[in-house]
């Protein structure tokens, strides 16, 4: 069986394997302590584009042409395409797909949503339903900032709780073909309210739910946080990170010694005035396609806990006063070199 | 193996079923020609909230914990929900599921939703990663012209090719437990751009989408039309189904003798003022719950293809002169009662 009885984890029976990634940001990213391991920088915060969310869909586009290319794939060997964002009606995806002319399962996980394309990627894989599948998002700060927050010219000033939504599409290929990276396991993420209104400390919303993931995940599979190189969640930041930390602490897990969060390793806060850290969809999928993956890859990491962390909301449930729930998706990652 | 070389198609090798379906809609759709067969028709818009989109997300919760009483389980049985809605960034599932405290994996596909989550349970089950899973979908008439359209006070006129969005809530358990209805196959659907631009000829904007996997379906299964009951679409509408009819004899396929569109069974257009019929995520979703379903589980049909269909754009891809792309996503669905 497949599934942990009783439980939220799902242990892969069959082998399911990261073939490839592909990252690529825009300037500021480039700029960051990360800026060498993307795929790609684009300087340009339009990407030849007329519009914000046109510059997104090309940013997909290119994150995948770049993920099959580095695979030496085409796009006809992807069986599906797991893709979302976090414009209204996944817009990025839905224009920036299209030439791919792949099946596709539209997502929507906020910036949990490259662990839920990675979890539906993996089973679809190790079901036997696909060789070959994309797992691919994307966030672009003007798209965003229009979407949720004010127009840019109005120049709005950010609380130091805020975060600066990274501009960035990462891309992997998932597949039964073998890599060095391997995907052993996911646990599906449940919707925790811990009641708070802040769309503006969105750190704090989402860490209970990366405490009910990660707490689930060391049950189901009988772990310890040391079992994991790393525990990474997707984009907590500081304040977030903080919480979660004290959250595992009263669930009996430290964590401290090998906690990471990608949202506070794409940015220097201190020079990039990004606040809290990094968010969006970009931001986990970045970090894990150009730093967390190639780290498994060469076997300097063994085993890491992956946990995008999305919180749900919309600028009209924020209008009506509705608070703002977390939802975290686990992935369990393995360096599995010697198989090969 | 599942899949058919070469092809968008899943053949379940092992087992999967639909063990019970429910289906909650408005005053509206419970005085249509399907009017008796949802379970359960709530005449209040407000479903005793105090926003529009309240209203829909206490309609999906309603639907969930209608399914589950049904099928006699628990929330606790369900090991994942795949659940999605039209509203920007899914705000209808993300607070009308939080209480059910399950796994969600949540989608976005437009109007097919209800098909991308049978396609994603269907594969979850028949992998072995779940016994029971919920996939379900909703749309509300006046969520939903907010979202997308005009202020209902402002009494907009609409176009004859125009939709009227259900407001209504469909679920699925689906489950590897027997039942007399059999999921077999899935065709999964990619996003078809014609590039029409009419928001308000929907039917026009999908129809080459649904032609595409119904196509599809019969080469990948080597079926004709005859092979099934009834071929049966989404919300095409009246326009839509007329081209689908055309585009599939172009395609070298027959179907009209066994066509039916959801959007067309549930409103009579005559008397009910919706112009091309009806659409929303909870269109297919009540149609198939409350209609389809029980036709197979008597045993009256012995197979359908069912299609939702979903037009892909936003208000900013609208605006900003985009097209409007179709995706459609094929279930085979079989009566299987002598297995029992």
């Amino acid at each position: 069986m497949n599934q942990i009885k009783g439980r939220q984890s799902t242990k892969f029976e069959k082998d399911v394997y990261i073939l490839g990634c592909a990252s690529v940001v825009g300037q500021k990213e480039g700029e960051g302590p990360l800026g060498d391991n993307f795929d790609k920088v684009v300087k340009d915060p339009m990407f030849g584009k007329k519009s914000w969310e046109e510059a997104e869909s090309e940013m997909q586009a290119i994150a995948a042409r770049l993920v099959l290319e580095k695979c030496q794939i085409k796009a006809d060997d992807i069986r599906m395409v797991f893709a979302g964002d976090l414009l209204a009606q996944s817009i990025a995806s839905c224009f920036g797909l299209v030439d791919l002319n792949r099946p596709l399962y539209g997502l929507f996980g906020a910036c949990s949503t490259i662990g839920e394309a990675i979890s539906l990627g993996a089973m679809a894989v190790a079901g036997g339903y696909a060789n070959h599948v994309l797992s691919m998002t994307s966030s672009h700060f003007a798209s965003v900032e229009k979407e949720f927050r004010f127009p840019l010219a109005y120049g709005n000033q950010k609380p130091p709780s805020s975060s600066w939504t990274v501009t960035g599409s990462g891309a992997c290929v998932i597949s039964s073909e073998k890599s060095n990276v391997k995907i052993t396991g996911i646990t599906s993420g449940k919707i925790v309210d811990f009641g708070l209104k802040d769309s503006q400390n969105m750190g704090a919303c989402m860490a209970p739910a990366a405490a009910d993931t990660i707490s689930q995940n060391m049950a189901d599979f009988d772990r310890n946080p040391g079992d994991y190189d790393r525990i990474i969640t997707g984009d907590l930041g500081k304040i977030g990170r903080e919480i979660l930390i004290e959250l595992m602490k009263q669930k009996g897990y430290d964590i401290r010694d090998n906690y990471l969060d990608c949202g506070m390793l794409i940015f220097d806060s201190n020079t990039q005035d990004t606040n809290a850290g990094g968010s969006g969809c970009g931001c986990a999928a970045t970090v894990l396609a150009s730093t967390l993956i190639p780290k498994l890859e060469s076997g300097e990491w063994q085993r890491i806990l992956f946990v995008p962390t999305g919180a749900l909301m919309s600028k009209v449930s924020f209008f009506e006063g509705q608070s703002v729930p977390g939802i975290a998706q686990g992935v369990v990652l393995e360096y599995v070199g010697k198989e090969k």
